[in-house]
Order: C-alpha cells, then sequence, then structure tokens
C-alpha cells in the first residue's frame, strides 16, 4: 500500500511551506508547461489525483469547468482544501488513488500533478482513470522525472547528476521534508507502456526545465536543465471508443 | 548537413572489427528487444535507413519479407552489403536519410538501428517515412539512448554516469573509432513529440539495459543497467489514413 506521508506532521508541516503551496499554481515553475497540455475546460468534468490544498480544482472551475472533484488521500489536505473552497460544484473526497470509486465514463479530464510517483500500483490507478474517462477523454499528468527518482545519492556532484540504477525499478526512500518518503522510480518507458496498455494514445511528453526567463529570475534553479526534474504526459482516448 | 563518418578510413576499419559487424544482429546485444517490436514481415514490403552491411535486409527476408530497400549514406557499406548479398528482392542503394526519395505509400515497415542520433534534419526523416509508409505501416527503430548522448564527459565516474547537459539539445563530438564524430543530442520528449507531429501513434518504447543472462555472459555489461545506452520505439500510422 501506498505511503501516506502528507499526514506525517512534519512532513505536512514542511509542505505548507513550499512556494506551491503558499502561491499555488502559480509558484509551480512547470505550471504553464503543464497548464498548455490541457484541454479547454469550458464545460468539462473534471477529477484531479492527488488535488492537495485544491489550487486546480479552483483553478478548473475558474476555467469554465461544469464540476470538479478533488481527490486526496490526506484528511490534512482535505481539510484544508474544504476551508479555502467555496464553490458548490467543487467536491473533495478522501480517496485510495490505487482502487479508484468513480462512476464509469463520467469525467472529460483526468488530472495529476507530482503524485504517481508515490503510487505503487500504476496499473490499477491507469484501470481506473481509463474507466472513469468518457471517450476522447483526457489524462494530464506530473510526475518527478525519472532521472530525478532514480538514483542512489539524489545530490549534485561538481554541477553533474550522479545517475545510476536507473533500470532499478522500485522504491527509493528519501529525508525530503520530514525522514523516510518512499517514492516509486518506474522508467519513462514503463510510465508510457503502461498508459498505452491502459488504451491511451500518448499525444505529448514534456520533459521540464526552467526557461531562459526563469533562470535570469532564479539563477539558482540553473542546473535543473543539466536533469530535468519533472516529466509531464498528455494521454487520450479515442472519441469512437 | 549530416556528417557521414562510415566512410572515414579509420573509422570504417574500426567499425567492421565491432561485433556487430562481425556476427550481425547476434551481436547486438538489444537486438532481441528490438526484433520483438516488428510486425510479421511475411509478404511486407521493408525499407532499412542505414542498412550498413546488410544483416537487416537479409535477416528480413529470411523472415519473409516480399521486398527489401537498403539505403546508407556511406560507399563502403553498401559495396560491403551488395558483395555479402545474393538475392534479387534485396536492394541497396545510396541516399541521403533527410531527404528520402521514395515512392509514396510503397511500404509496410520502416526499419533504422542505431542511425537517428546521427541526423540533424530529423523532422525532414520523418516526413519521408510517413510518406513512404502505406496506411497502417509501421516504424521501427533504435537510437543511442539520450542518457548516453547528453553529457559532456560521457565517462562512469564510480560506477555513476555524470549526467549534464540533457535539455540542451544539439551536436556532440566524440572520439569513437575516430576523432571528432558528431552526434546529435535529442531528448526522449523530443524524438516522442517529432513522431507525433508527423501523425505516428507510439506503440511502445524500450529503454535497453542487459538482462541477467547478458550479464552473467558479460559481466562488463553491469554498469548498462545504470544509465541504458539503448532507446528503442515501435510507432504506427492508423489503418484508415
Amino acid at each position: 500500500m501506498t505511503q501516506n506521508i502528507y499526514d506525517n506532521p512534519a512532513f505536512f508541516a514542511g509542505y505548507s511551506e513550499l512556494l506551491r503551496s503558499r502561491e499555488g499554481l502559480a509558484g509551480a515553475p512547470e505550471w504553464p508547461t503543464l497548464r498548455a497540455l490541457l484541454p479547454d475546460l469550458a464545460g468539462r468534468r473534471v477529477v484531479d489525483l492527488g488535488c492537495g490544498f485544491g489550487w486546480f480544482c479552483r483553478f478548473a472551475r475558474e476555467a469554465g469547468a461544469a464540476e470538479v472533484l478533488g481527490l486526496d488521500v490526506s484528511q490534512n489536505m482535505l481539510a484544508r482544501a474544504r476551508e479555502t473552497t467555496a464553490d458548490p460544484a467543487i467536491a473533495y473526497r478522501q480517496a485510495d488513488l490505487e482502487r479508484l470509486d468513480l462512476p464509469p465514463a463520467a469525467f472529460d479530464l483526468v488530472y495529476s500533478s507530482l503524485v504517481l510517483h508515490y503510487i505503487e500500483g500504476l496499473a490499477g490507478l491507469l484501470a481506473g482513470v481509463r474507466g472513469a474517462l468518457a471517450p476522447g477523454g483526457r489524462f494530464v499528468f506530473s510526475i518527478e522525472h525519472p532521472l530525478y527518482t532514480a538514483p542512489g545519492n539524489p545530490e549534485w556532484i561538481d554541477g553533474t547528476w550522479p545517475l545510476d540504477r536507473y533500470l532499478e525499478e522500485g522504491p527509493r526512500t528519501t529525508d525530503w521534508l520530514a525522514k523516510g518518503v518512499v517514492k516509486q522510480h518506474r522508467t519513462i518507458a514503463t510510465y508510457l507502456n503502461a498508459l498505452i496498455a491502459a488504451g491511451f494514445t500518448i499525444l505529448r511528453v514534456e520533459e521540464w526545465g526552467p526557461s531562459d526567463a526563469q533562470i535570469t529570475a532564479h539563477p539558482d534553479w540553473a542546473s535543473e536543465r543539466q536533469r530535468p526534474p519533472f516529466l509531464l504526459v498528455s494521454a487520450g482516448l479515442p472519441a469512437d471508443l
């Protein structure tokens, strides 16, 4: 079963202080690239897997979505999402993302930001996403890039990233905000082939690194161009499903 | 214009001594994985981009292909391919792979092994491949993995691969068999998005590393599991094109 680190008090406290937690989507440097992968949201029914504080759910409604369902494993996150949302077309619900219990073909977009690399049972999650999407539906997600999750010692050495264990899939335990955070390393090929096996067509793949303008504003981000920190994918179901 | 390193005498002499040159497909450790991506070849019309000594062209005919066209930029390679082939259904021709001049929709499979990372004009090559394929046709290829081509200093350090420059696409000059061999580094995302933009559906992606059995037979290959050396892709055109 996937670790629920977000309800660890130290992790939750640290996570709440991140730029992307305090400022929402505007505080996430990869957001403009992820946003560009989204279909037009007007009138669409949207699910957010791992909705956290609800930033994307509120964005989707502002962009015209008809209804938005935010799912998260963390009661702490959901409580804060509910506190900061006053919109009857947004619902938040606790859920085990590996065993989605959603009405069939009831959504047009499933979105997930930086969650899938925590999930042990990827095939189960993808089967749930596929079942919840209507024909022509989209699945747009970001994850920590496999180059970021692979190494045994993920720390820069003289400006280079000491890659190893790339083909060795499985858990990686790191100390980030709290001790013993468990991520699941998978290769890019594994993610893409699992999507294809679940019936999706790959529409676009982005290996995100900071733009020149972002590096000018944040010179310490330059190293992220040596090894992209995020992988973004847009996948779709056939319209004539 | 893409460098034609294969007609450099030192490179050609060194290349001719490689296991994959002397033993053909059986001497290429990634061949079983690449072969598994191929469609049934019985009765099919096949093109090999960068056919070299003709090993794959002869394999395709043994597997039942109706006709096989081997294209290569190197006169040296083509001369040896012709010397070792006695099959009127196999033709070899010199070609600029960035500007393919093939009859439209005349082939069922385009194959290419370890060639595209030398090609400067990838979009031109893909447009040529797409135009040459019939509806339902496949493009199956291998390249040096972008993790292999990216680094400024592609040499193991204490068992780790010093990754840098991954998002910096463009030429990389290395000394391999001869001085000043120029490869074109592109990201995985760039390859996949270029295929999608050219009208292909991604069918399968493999990041190849040696199997346990291969490492038992060749213990010095074990490091290749830390950083896959080859990327293999199967892509297809819609049958109702």
